[in-house]
């Protein structure tokens, strides 16, 4: 994972290593899904292209190596298991099942600059894929002697569906507070990213040692703000940076926290302005709107409102990260909290 | 499960016991789904109506009496237990998002006399609910004792997709062949039919005992006629009696045993002539073309084919049932297997 923030050059050595890491993560993520029946294996390998900032995967093992007594001397090989490798792939593997069942839902045709699943082989294809990799994904970690790690991941991806339903049954609600938006994002996005930090450091930490709890703390922060991130570029993102269609969220009637702030910060008038707007981009794109949309946020000051949001959720996550013993894993994912927020993409 | 074949007065008793035992699943089911977001809750509920044969939850209990030594003359109630209760839900929760997710793919309207979900609420929804169903049978299954029955249940289901890919692979492939056919049911149907079996059995029945294995046997060639028997019903039943439109293999383009047995039998005349009829039926709902087919199949014989096909996977199954002890349960599963072919809806 590049990181859009500047590294010292004395985390190259860990950056070098978490990169073989990651490697080994999809090598295993590949063979898990391959089959004895070759259509199977054809779909499968389209999954491949789907990979992008491989960000849970890179959580579950540097916070492995930040939560082992030994993380501050002893070299990261020594530390990191094919236990760490199996949960960071299994993480991986749930997002990438939520990821082709929302393009379903999405009808997108674009992902990481190359055709969805659903655009090339259809959306029945897509689906059952979706549930090949959840499936995937559970039997993946059934493997591990440690069962209550299988019993997470399995209570997770409950509530990140849940996540998502409650989402769905907000969409076009434009009285929706920023109690239940901050609500669906901790379900649909969060509860997954913090999961893979706790349950990498749950399979190095001695036992009732408080690392895993915080570095799920310092997750689930950092997981909000990325989803506050990635909703700031759908809205004020452009297509060719982004690498897919923005304007999504709008289109989609999925209300995200500069328009929850601008709906409720706005008068009347200016309210009223505003929802004959979203009636408009309502499952159009229609650049003049959006365009005007934008001065109406500005006008609000609620796209600093959510930048800033993100900006406080960063620095709870780094004080999370306060309560482990100083390591250079630690001071990655330090970076990495930085580094969700300043990304583009 | 109210058999369509004769029950004689003796099993009464056991009837009774299933009928109380698949209540306690029905109960099962429905906590673990219960979610502390009232939108989740209330589309879950849904669930409930789509509730049918419960042929799985059935299979487990059946077996796991069969399969224990005190079979013959301990009562049901000494040899049923919560984990037997739990592996039954969890298979039939496995089923149920199969359903859910199938309803989406095909577009369907009604199920068992009900409005389906995605007709209720939307694809969007309905593709969650079953992503949801999924999670919560994993998660239910995550916590047995036993860890092996959750990797049986992930493997399964990572079969069944690949079943259902391979069989969207042959769509519309007029050349499909009766191996393939029958591969594509072993893993998209029997495999989960004969887990249902295996992991009631293997709760019950001592070590190195071959009652697990016989009744996977048992339950996989049950399965195998319990599909040929719906897709017979999809070809020739009546909406009203089946419960469901009916028809819509051939309109989705999905070649059954007797289509494929009719395909290969007929000469190059009435080959076309088929072939004719099919693409007529293809995505269109023709009574005159559908019956034109009908009549094609029966000049080969090819109903006959399928139903003969799968009286004898009736005999098989009920041959594997000879290896284990005789008792009220395994009498009771003799019946099943005739029941599967004798059901028109």
């Amino acid at each position: 994972m590049s990181l859009p923030v500047p590294i010292p050059d004395s985390l190259a050595p860990l950056q070098a290593f978490l990169a073989g890491a990651l490697a080994r993560v999809e090598a295993r993520f590949d063979l898990q899904l391959r089959s004895d029946l070759p259509p199977v294996s054809k779909l499968c390998t389209h999954i491949e292209r789907y990979r992008g900032k491989m960000l849970r995967p890179t959580l579950a093992i540097l916070a492995g190596l930040a939560a082992d007594p030994r993380a501050a001397h002893a070299p990261p090989e020594a530390i990191v298991s094919e236990d760490h490798i199996l949960i960071a792939a299994v993480c991986e593997m749930v997002h990438m099942a939520t990821l082709v069942h929302d393009d379903v839902l999405d009808e997108a045709e674009t992902r990481r600059r190359g055709r969805t699943v659903n655009r090339l082989h259809g959306n029945e294809a897509a689906v059952i894929l979706g549930d090949y990799l959840i499936a995937s994904a559970y039997h993946l970690c059934s493997q591990l002697a440690d069962q209550s790690i299988a019993l997470e991941i399995a209570r997770v991806s409950m509530t990140l569906c849940a996540g998502e339903l409650l989402q769905l049954h907000h969409r076009r609600d434009y009285s929706l507070d920023e109690p239940t938006y901050f609500e669906i994002l901790d379900r649909k996005t969060a509860a997954l990213i913090a999961a893979a930090a706790e349950l990498g450091a749950r399979r190095s930490a001695p036992e009732a040692s408080p690392a895993p709890r915080l570095l799920a703390d310092y997750g689930r922060r950092l997981g909000v703000a990325f989803q506050i991130q990635d909703d700031l570029l759908d809205l004020t993102g452009q297509d060719a940076v982004v690498g897919k269609p923005t304007g999504r969220d709008v289109q989609k009637g999925k209300l995200t926290l500069p328009l929850i702030h601008h709906l409720a910060a706005a008068d009347a008038t200016l309210r009223g302005h505003t929802l004959r707007l979203l009636e408009r981009l309502d499952e159009h794109a229609d650049p003049e709107a959006r365009s005007r949309l934008l001065d109406a946020l500005e006008s609000t000051e609620s796209i600093d409102h959510a930048r800033k949001t993100a900006e406080r959720l960063v620095r709870e996550a780094q004080q999370a990260l306060g309560g482990i013993h100083d390591s250079q894993a630690r001071r990655l994912l330090d970076l990495m909290a930085r580094a969700v927020i300043a990304r583009s993409f």
